[in-house]
């Protein structure tokens, strides 16, 4: 190929394209959100997800406090909500009100289902060894919810510094992976 | 929205439709390839990933023993190599000649850039700690490759059981997110 040196501050834009989610919190009676896009799978079942949250964020102090969180995923139609939510800060925007979310009562977790987004994951902390290192929580599913009627969600992936990847169309390989 | 409860076994298809990538490695005298799906970001500079490699994998011995890997990113085109590399174990199979592959020499490790893929990323294994619970190698990307050419890459994400997304339209918002 013929190819270009890269710089490494630029390389997040090339993985992280994974669907942006968006990671609600409650804590002392106070709901957050925040756009997060660095959340990787660590095993299939009981799902676990490696979830990566800065000490900058208000939700790294709820999720370190409360252990609970539900990780919500948007498709394109609320672009402008997961923007907003990545622009403000928890500390001084009721990000539900300002962005025109809904907050529904999940079934086993504190922190509230986004009822606009297609699919919805309750999650507690299971590991913080890695929280001080890196902002590390590994999470495990206990619940999901999806709605049925969406088949090719077009969520939303991050290319850096605020450019957005729409999902495509969707193939069926011969792949045996699961 | 209307929610239907979803199987936790199938949670990771939600989430990890973040690029497939091709991870590269060398190990006395011989190169492997595995397609992988989990990998997300830990860091901006340097670029630090949290790269999931399950011991089940012939790379999960070879990037042990080295501490070196190529992260390779395929777009489209190499549908078929890449569902190839991920059907096939590297203990049994020469993945560059029998997908197609050209292994092309890295600058900072011995593991090869692999030429047909639009971008490239040299790593080297900096943290070993959640291997043995998690299969979690933290990578930190020492160099980085890009083909100038494309513009928008047409990256594949796997949304579980051999279903593929691939990459959308891009649009620019007013994010200021890095």
């Amino acid at each position: 190929m013929p190819r270009k040196s890269f710089p490494l501050a630029k390389v997040y834009g090339l993985l992280e394209p994974g669907p942006v989610v968006l990671l609600t919190t409650a804590h002392k009676g106070q709901t957050d959100i925040m756009a997060q896009s660095w959340h990787p799978m660590l095993e299939f079942e009981p799902p676990q997800i490696a979830s990566v949250v800065s000490d900058r964020n208000a939700s790294f102090d709820s999720l370190k406090a409360t252990r609970e969180c539900v990780i919500a995923i948007p498709t394109v139609e609320l672009a402008d909500a997961v923007v907003g939510c990545g622009n403000t800060s928890g500390r001084k925007v009721d990000k539900f009100a300002a962005f025109g979310l809904t907050a529904a009562p999940a079934q086993c977790v504190a922190a509230p289902l986004i009822a606009e987004c297609y699919a919805n994951l309750e999650c507690r902390v299971i590991d913080t060894r890695m929280v001080n290192r890196y902002g590390l929580f590994v999470l495990e599913v206990v619940k999901a919810w999806i709605d049925p009627a969406r088949k090719d969600p077009r969520t939303l992936h991050h290319r850096g510094n605020g450019r957005f990847m729409v999902a495509g169309e969707t193939f069926k390989s011969k792949s045996r992976m699961k």
